[in-house]
């Protein structure tokens, strides 16, 4: 069959804040081939991914991804890695294209698997698919009281592991210690503790390894994002540092490459991937491949809807030793509603990656409508992109 | 001062080709501040990066880049630097918005520059700008023969040195090695013979390692971008299989921390880097720094107009022993006209760095006009972006 259509919905809340809540709006990608549909999405701002699908050429390597996607055959998986080599190669200069590639990708595999009424985590050729221990990932309370009480939240949820973040750590050794102590109190002795720095350090590695005692006597069992996401050196000179706790990172990786560098010369136990931007699901899965090899820990990157969540979970889905996922608890109703059916732990507390055909996952149509962002772009005069309807 | 506006001009010749030619369209910016103008260039897709100024905020760490410049102080280098921090920090999530930056980036120096009556590369920490030696930077012919005769034709022109590169490199060792000697033979006994493979070989190590014996035989000083540019490890493969030919790359990093990587990981001998799309001149001068302290040559990366052209020699301006400088030959005439004055090798076929205020390059308004793409972007029925008029 061929690629007849790629359609891109934006969709937001009426109001989009500056919190740290990637929730707050959305690109979902529609693309049909031969009758059949596939759903995607892409964890990146919706304007300019949809720009780099739209724009004209600039040159022979940097053209629009349209030119690499649509009217192409897509029969089986090798259309797919084929057409990702041909993007990367098309669009080497346009910064962009991986970002807008990586929801197209995942539609692509979704709409394969509803053709071949197959899983998405069997065409990338695993057989089964392991449950999960998802971790609640949270943002921290403004103070230690406040990380405490949504820590025993979280507990009181069901949840074995949490994952605190961002503002207002790295603000001050004191309160990054208090905020520690509170949310491994608040978790109980034996959740699994997890800490996200938002890349708050930069680069500065005595900064960040200033949280080390404090993380090492409350058991954090990872340590992710210390610092810019291209920051490898700076990796690698905290992992040394650290006794019990990992590093983790990886979200920022926009190609295969990324996250492999990062567990070479950074050094981190654990790689964080996101689907919806290192260029969707293969290059996912040769990572979790790479990880595997390398003894790291392959974890899912994602704070949007259930579409994107089973998306980043099928990469690793046949890894039973990578238990623990990220599990976004406090998503805007906007990404709930993006899908009509949600992934919710089980009565033990487990994430069963489902098993029906593609993502498994259902779109709301309503959703499409009602939080869309009205979208028009004209180049000379034509219009290039306009709101899709569903 | 506060800057007070950023404005964007899209070029474009009335037809662009699929050609790896860069100087088929252009994205200008001009920066005002106090009274004051400063000019610069992104190398990058136009719309993109336009895209990537005006969008809305996605969330926290995906903030458009207009929020971390639009009435920012600009007193002095550090204004410029810690912009470059926030926008960094701000835009994380934007993949764009470094290609978006560089240009403004380079701007903000040349507007200092003209408020200083300095030349850029003064207020980059130089002392003295040393000339270039320039090498004619052009495309491989169709054939063989069609590569001889460009060769004899830059030798005509005066130049010491060519660069040949792209399509048909990579098809076949033999139309390979035929280029390698018609290029040689060409340019005479004497020239310094530079290719550059435009990533053809992926990540084939052992393809790119096949044309080392050639190269070697026609004393080709660098073999630039044989793979993608962030396949570090298959770069310090090929390094390490080299006798005399070095290896070159870099133009593809989008910050410092990419073109060190390429450095320490990859083992290339020259560092190229492209100030329109790593962040503009002060990362582009802390990898010049960088190189001087780990034994590599820098070199400037530009095949689009004077404007960026003068900007690429700034951050290495004052290296005296990193003598040669890419200088396109075949720009198109969009290209050549966006500048009312250029820089041309002098008598002794040498490039003089330009030592007038700021940039020392004037802009040429017809061509803004002349050669304009008109767009506009609408979100939520409200326009974001439409072409600026000079």
């Amino acid at each position: 069959m061929k690629i007849d259509s790629v359609d891109f919905f934006y969709l937001a809340m009426p109001e989009v804040t500056t919190a740290a809540d990637g929730s707050q709006d959305a690109l979902v990608v529609r693309v049909t081939a031969g009758g059949h549909v596939g759903w995607g999405e892409c964890e990146a701002a919706p304007l300019p991914s949809i720009a780099a699908f739209v724009c004209p050429m600039s040159h022979g390597a940097c053209r629009p991804v349209a030119d690499s996607v649509l009217g192409q055959t897509l029969d089986g998986p090798e259309d797919i890695k084929r057409m990702a080599a041909v993007v990367a190669y098309n669009s080497m200069d346009l910064l962009q294209a991986a970002h807008t590639w990586s929801g197209i990708e995942m539609a692509l595999w979704d709409l394969l698997g509803h053709v071949r009424g197959e899983p998405t985590w069997k065409l990338l050729g695993y057989d089964k698919a392991y449950p999960k221990t998802p971790y609640a990932s949270v943002l921290f309370g403004t103070t230690a009281q406040e990380t405490l009480a949504r820590a025993k939240e979280m507990r009181g949820l069901g949840f074995k592991a949490a994952k605190f973040g961002w503002a207002p750590f790295g603000d001050s050794l004191e309160g990054d210690i208090a905020h520690l102590d509170a949310a491994r109190e608040g978790l109980g002795a034996d959740g699994i503790l997890l800490i996200d720095a938002g890349q708050i350090f930069g680069e500065d590695v005595d900064a960040a390894a200033l949280r080390l005692d404090a993380m090492e006597r409350n058991r954090v069992t990872f340590f992710e994002e210390p610092f810019h996401g291209s920051a490898y050196l700076a990796y690698g000179e905290l992992s040394k540092r650290t006794k019990t706790v990992k590093t983790a990172g990886g979200e920022a990786a926009h190609n295969r490459h990324m996250a492999e560098h990062l567990i070479d010369f950074g050094g981190v136990g654990y790689i964080q991937i996101d689907c919806g931007r290192i260029g969707g699901l293969w290059p996912a899965k040769e990572v979790a491949d790479y990880a595997v090899k390398r003894g790291v820990t392959y974890i899912n990157h994602t704070f949007t809807s259930n579409l994107a969540l089973s998306a980043s979970l099928q990469p690793f889905a046949g890894l039973r030793d990578h238990t623990i996922c990220e599990y976004p608890t406090t998503l805007q109703q906007l990404a709930r509603d993006i899908t009509l059916n949600h992934i919710t732990p089980n009565a033990n507390g487990e994430i069963i990656i489902p098993d029906a055909p593609g993502l498994g996952i259902q779109i709301n149509p309503k959703a499409l409508t009602q939080y869309a962002v009205d979208i028009e772009i004209k180049v000379a005069g034509k219009t290039v992109f306009s709101t899709p309807t569903y």
